[in-house]
């Protein structure tokens, strides 16, 4: 089976792997239908590592994916072969500490595709067959594009963020960073009952996509810095910000904008990077990371297959596998593209 | 009356200001009994601001203060001359948006004596006499030593971050620093039932302090830091940990030490400083600020009439008011002093 | 003026009292322009009282009310005359212990519209001319119909209730009563982003309009017992329900649907009333009530004016005030009508 | 081996069974210190059910346990034969949706030792040997009486109580009913810092003993009724209710005298039972049951073990198993007894 398996940095091949042997019990096997590029995958690619896990060894790579059921194991009873399947890279173990205080997203011995995580490596999931539990297919409307169904991985990661905010209804919500993350939590906090969406970029395409999926108000950052900082004045204006932009000017603007006694969840990644402590502390704004998803990739599923979420706006560019590199390459480009889909 | 006045860093002068005039309606006149240094007094004395707060007048320091009610202005119900009582320094606006979202401690238009937060500043307690409104004073017995009273403002400000960390039964507590605060942190802790609490600080004088005080454990994070390290492996081994030390050494040892899903209290103040998010971020350790205090103030004169939280072990040193410069030499002194009082 | 004075049960007059006396300093004058009839008013009208609060002298009923400025006093600066205004009829103190705990709806000196809950009775807003405080007062955009404006405050109740119900985004909620408060809190319900949202009731036309404002499904409690009953199985079907039925029946269907750890939000008014405590208590179902609003009167307006929320299915009847005893009548025939306004 | 099995009401029989087979991996085989009798072991034996839950079968009764380790199969690593041990009674399955969400004490599938919850019964402790997993088993140190040990059980029941009504530090504490549960509850909530803690029982033995345990003040609500009474006024009184007796009449103390924005906690179990919904509703009170354990078993352990918590004065008999009939009626009268335990 054709794979995109990454050897080093910036060094991806399509390669030829032998078929995973027939599901066993409680298995099903299934048939690549589209995967979607993710950053912590533009990571590996350019510097072979994500953050402080380096890759050791080849890896496939991808964690975004959805197909069509190619084979079922004994014993299974949740999809057939024909159905339509988004996949739940997410294994928790369910029995660590963590797992058992309800915080299967932060497992102790998390099994996820495509990571570097673990050693020896999870192997991802861009390629032609793939071989899974049961309980991580979770079937879609046989009509529902294969792109459409692998975003339930990117939605559930902001469903979760959203879901760790509290309610939203009636208060004011920022986004700081419009990629395809902080534009899925654009639409989730809009449906999650934000009084209004404030989103800020450094790219007005982005802000303009923003106002094209219902942002109440879109600034520039660099442009309007004026705007920007006059948040931070009278202790703050929004209740809750979202930082999408893992860079640390959007970080800042996430702090000092949110009012006293509001709360910034962290979706993006970075490093060691200068926080204003007391800017945090004196206005007693909760600063609470939000990172992967657990009973939220069921509800992303259930959304996209309802059409309570539109995610078609995001999918701006398919590569076929083999072209994988070229795909990697424009979804590297913000400026160029949102979300870029692998296909067979 | 006799005031410690701050002029300029390093220059607290005695000056004699003419006493305040008769209280009126619902004041209360209250003479000096004793005052305590607080770790912002001592900012303020040494560099003439707090923070991003400069000093721009003279301003009498000292917000901790307790003393004997002198006079009463009309229809003063809760207290009568003679009684000793602790003075709440903290007087929100209760109409703001943030005082009616229940955050007192954080209002917009907050009085806060010796604070130069506002301008005019309001001025401080370090003064032979002082009229306040009779709800911020708190009646403690006839017996109760004045330095005792005057500490219901910085246990008050540790009841308050203990509050805010969500209950502590059952779990395993860090304290990174042990001054003041960081003792009555861990004081408050095994108070509101902590399963163990773990005492980190610089000086071996302060650790044998906390022992004292019931520490479970005590570690010094300089000449044991592969203890220090070890708590961070394993995603982390505290429930809660209280950042008290105000030093990013202690801040980082509070979130690498904190277990995913837990949470890291931050007490100490300190400016811009670097903060691994993605260790924090990737295992969702909530980062919560804890300033000042509101209805724990009351609780905190309760527990100390009450001898349900004994103070004495630190009160290690009083000055009279003329020599206030003194006793500030002295509580800038960390390897000598815990808590100093100036009295008449 | 002329206001619609309640003498006892079922002796509501229409009356003319003389126009209050100009707006001091900070109030404003409001001519009316609706005014909605709550359950409550339509119990005080049958009964001569609200659960235990019986009417000791004649009241002027009503506490939904939007008007038009017709003279502000001294130092009003939110609105000016001509200013079409949703008037909030909650006052709370803002200094008893609950309110500065942040639970302003819940305060212990509360002021309220058309209310015996204190002696002398707060007198409604039923009448011509009203002076009430400038904070009271809502703009709203000049084109707003006056009962759409007025329909803040039962808005407000259902958007307290959905707040305290936590995040509702990929919950599975249930609401027994579809009458004004069970319609405005599926519509809330679904602003909040709720996966799925079920509405029971006894009368096919109340569920026919749940389906109209976007139910999921809707069942007959009556008639499809079998399917409530189903609910119960396997520790129950629902995250979160809302009972706004105000009856044994519903109460005891919103319990028992409720998954283990789920929530039920009590919006309904009833007195004592058997309550299964194994089965809340056994499966950890939070009971928890929802009463009046506080900040979310704001909300219930900015959603009004923005056409966030469109409540306009649910005014089915108007009359002028001359009319009450009429409108009253069909205000009480829940077969008939849903919410039923005064206009002048 | 010994046991004490129940053949009808009031037929409790000790039989001879056959010793259980060796311990195959991961198990334990752990020889029978002492049992307490708990409030359902009552039941089980006065009316051959509990709630909802008829006995079908004869069934061993018993479920807070502790012994001595006789024999450990492959693989253990825990606990080794001589060591003292006391038994978790719980084992959620971890994989229901009710585990995953955190919530392990309300396992949809839990077995639970002596109970007719499912079919067929788990047989329960009351013999001479008992074989567990290796994770039920926690060492305590060697000279702790087996008795206390066994009090991890009723003390982890007491410790989820405190632990779902938040931080208690500051807090005014009612706890209603001072039997077994409620004497613990009273001394976890004063582990746990309340402020204070008040007691109400019917008998004036039970409020000696709440005294004795540090109640800061027991009343007696049928002497006393005045008392309790007085605690409804303005609102309510205490911050949060333990409700322990089981009863409607406590029940309905532990609503009305908590102040509003308030909780009550209900430990006791009972049936179908009025409620003033509209006192709970108007002033927010929220009711939240507190059922079984998870985590906290192993918290109860520690404090066992490291005496933070004395249980002993709780202890008031022990009968040797081969009297169970006896230590069942001392254990059913309330005027006697309070914990009272089988040993070999």
């Amino acid at each position: 089976m054709k794979s995109a398996m990454l050897y080093g940095a910036k060094d991806l091949r399509i390669v030829d792997l032998p078929e995973p042997s027939a599901p066993g019990p409680g298995q099903v096997r299934v048939r690549f239908g589209a995967g979607g590029i993710c950053g912590s995958d533009l990571s590996y690619f350019a510097k072979f590592k994500v953050g402080d896990f380096a890759v050791r060894e080849p890896m496939i790579l991808g964690h975004e994916v959805a197909g069509e059921v190619a084979e079922t194991g004994a014993g299974v009873t949740r999809v057939k072969a024909g159905d339509r399947v988004a996949v739940n890279p997410n294994q928790p173990c369910r029995v660590c500490r963590t797992c058992v205080a309800g915080r299967g997203n932060l497992c102790m011995k998390m099994n996820f595709f495509g990571s570097a995580a673990v050693h020896p490596h999870i192997q991802g999931v861009f390629r032609e067959s793939l071989v899974v539990p049961e309980e991580l297919c979770h079937k879609v409307p046989g009509s529902t594009d294969f792109r459409v169904a692998a975003m339930a991985e990117p939605l559930a990661v902001t469903m979760h963020a959203v879901n760790r905010a509290g309610p939203l209804i009636g208060r004011h919500v920022l986004i700081t960073g419009c990629g395809p993350i902080g534009a899925l939590t654009l639409m989730v906090a809009r449906r999650a009952g934000a009084a209004t969406v404030t989103v800020t970029d450094l790219a007005d395409g982005a802000l303009e996509r923003a106002r094209a999926l219902g942002a109440d108000a879109t600034v520039n950052s660099a442009s309007e810095a004026e705007r920007v900082t006059s948040w931070a004045e009278n202790k703050g204006t929004f209740d809750v910000a979202f930082e999408c932009s893992g860079s640390m000017a959007g970080m800042h603007t996430a702090i000092l904008s949110t009012a006293s006694g509001g709360r910034v969840v962290q979706v993006g990644m970075m490093g060691d990077t200068p926080v204003p402590i007391n800017r945090l502390m004196s206005r007693e704004v909760d600063f609470i990371g939000a990172f992967r998803f657990d009973a939220e990739y069921a509800w992303a599923v259930r959304d996209l297959a309802a059409g309570a979420i539109d995610v078609s706006p995001l999918l701006t560019h398919s590569f076929p596998m083999a072209e994988a590199g070229a795909a990697f390459a424009v979804a590297a480009d913000r400026a160029v593209s949102m979300k870029v889909h692998l296909t067979l």
